[in-house]
């Protein structure tokens, strides 16, 4: 019996790898020596860093940077086994966990620490970047990225511009002199699954600036600042970086890995599916188990199980995913790929009950116990 | 595929034939042309007679009789679809839901009622009779049921003891010129899932008088009663009725169908599943599935899902069990046969929501549905 652990985090409740401890005992309850490998699963939002980390056998790196309102912060990525890779989620060095609620500033905040981390990976040997883009709390098209990688920004003064989405309407000049000459050398895989443009209605101010603490006067300067840089760009170097799908992600961050950086962008799922070589791994697997905490709507959307489960379906391996809900998109589900989806819960209760982390580490064991069980008397061995 | 369907109630949800149902479309939405076989269980309490009068194809009598207060009231029994067997809970003529909780009184309460609903179906042909003894409200010794079949039970003037437990004491003779001609030619086969005896403090009184209205000086004098009747028994007709394990069930009815009717006491469990002829069925079946409202320590004692568990067990025939909840007992039902138990919950919700029946019957069927795709996939057809 082989099998592949590949859940995602039960958020609020377990970790993907606590969680994956807990179904390996199911499985062995059945299946004493069974092969099971465990890929701790994530979609290129919170938790990826460490999911890689565990998947290349990687380590954290600790890092001092420029946070998003200029002070600095300790910023964590992760470098692979082999310290090829760097895998940064932006979050880390200009995030909105990083400021109270009531500070959020987007004409202010500024992306520089990213480029921080990623001149530090660089100079610890890494060429190759996983990046994800969730949750930054800036709206400056990347500049403070690529102010940190060398790139410069210059207004009419021939001066370098102030940090955050305001100065971008001042920029007129881009020099790339300086530019770190290693930053030729490396490859940025961005795990981003928005579409939106860079500028416009639905455009990166417009559509993220008020959850990053922007009132509409705000919004409105953020936009026409995205739309005069990328204007800028067009003229001075003849990239255009409004149009790509992603361009408006993470502030314009999704337009400055493209554009200067030669970035791919690509589903977060994809991303991590390929990094963690899910598909290599599923030869002569028998099951693969995978889950999250709710299996729903968003779920066949496209996040990590669902991923996990196209794969799966496409070498025939039967795929059961365990949530702590299940919800009325089920039968989706399975139209989807997934072969089979249940709940743990083992009886009626509240939900704060339910996400216990004791409680759901036993019903993630018994439930896949039971399963197995099942799984053992239909195949007669 | 060939599924047998053999669940109990869900009590206070869904019934066990509604219940059923649900699964059965659980896989055939996996299976569209199974082969599936329902068979409502029971465990010869409340709800056995409905079970056993739909895996018989038998049909409802309504008859009144002397209520256990001495009121007519109207009393439901079974009988089979070929005519041959009536089955009967003694509660329909004597029991505690017929009496308003402030009136009970076991000083008084009769099970002459019981004793004229075998009459009706001795004369409508019935020679065998499934008795559920569960739900008494009586303490007489089964003495008024045996008066209605024609046995005489005689003070000392000669004269017939009055109803209920306190006359116990009265009796000084006992005559069988009268009882009805057709009863030597009857058997009895009693579910009865308690053994103990008729008096002392492991008796009818001192056990299960309370509940049924018994003050601690009516225990008494009721325990008291059932010692002199037993000694009078003992006397006249060399039968000793006091202390085979379950004469005490039913306020003494399992002294009476015993000694005075040669009835059998067994498990109502292993009786149902005789009568449902459970076991004749198993052949060539790929799956069992049972279930019950909640499947914990009451059940692995000796329920009817257990019941079943066993038997298919011993037909190396896998046995899955669906529950609203599943409880600490999980692993112990696991040992003694059941293959694999499940809740059919699909997200935290109290147990009121639980008992929902709608949700109830999609939360089976979706839960079926799952575990045969799961079963589909693991045995390849």
């Amino acid at each position: 019996m082989k099998v592949i652990i590949a859940i995602d985090s039960f958020k609020g409740s377990i970790s993907s790898i606590e969680g994956s401890n807990a179904i390996a005992l199911g499985v062995r309850d059945v299946y004493k020596n069974a092969d099971i490998i465990t890929l701790p699963l994530a979609d290129g939002g919170e938790g990826t860093v460490e999911a890689l980390i565990h998947a290349t056998n990687g380590k954290w790196i600790e890092k001092e940077v420029t946070g998003p309102l200029h002070k600095k912060v300790s910023a964590g990525y992760g470098i692979s086994g082999d310290g090829k890779t760097a895998m940064i989620e932006v979050a880390a060095a200009c995030g909105l966990p990083l400021i109270p609620k009531e500070n959020l500033n987007p004409l202010r905040a500024t992306t520089y620490g990213v480029g921080e981390l990623i001149i530090d990976a660089i100079e610890k040997g890494c060429r190759h970047f996983i990046i994800g883009l969730g949750g930054s709390a800036t709206n400056d098209a990347g500049v403070g990225m690529l102010q940190a990688l060398g790139f410069h920004f210059l207004d009419s003064e021939g001066k370098e511009v102030e940090f955050g989405g305001r100065a971008l309407h001042n920029i007129v000049e881009i020099n790339l002199e300086d530019v770190h000459p290693l930053v030729k050398d490396c490859t940025f895989d961005v795990a981003c699954d928005v579409t939106n443009p860079l500028y416009g209605e639905n455009g990166a101010a417009y559509i993220y600036g008020p959850q990053k603490g922007a009132t509409d006067d705000m919004v409105k300067a953020l936009d026409e600042g995205l739309r005069h840089f990328a204007n800028k760009v067009f003229e001075k170097l003849n990239l255009d970086i409004h149009s790509s799908p992603g361009a408006g992600a993470a502030g314009g961050l999704g337009a400055a890995f493209k554009g200067f950086l030669n970035g791919e962008l690509q589903s977060g799922v994809e991303l991590v599916l390929d990094v963690i070589q899910m598909e290599e791994k599923l030869e002569d697997v028998d099951f693969v188990i995978t889950g999250e905490g709710m299996l729903d709507g968003q779920t066949s959307m496209g996040k990590a199980p669902m991923g996990v489960a196209q794969l799966a379906e496409k070498h025939q391996i039967p795929v059961v995913a365990l949530a702590g809900g299940v919800n009325q998109e089920q039968f989706k589900l399975n139209e989807r790929g997934m072969t089979a989806c249940f709940s743990i819960l083992t009886s009626p209760m509240t939900l704060e009950k339910a996400m216990d982390s004791d409680r759901t580490f036993n019903n993630l064991r018994f439930t896949t116990n039971q399963l197995f069980r099942l799984v053992k008397a239909s195949r007669n061995n």
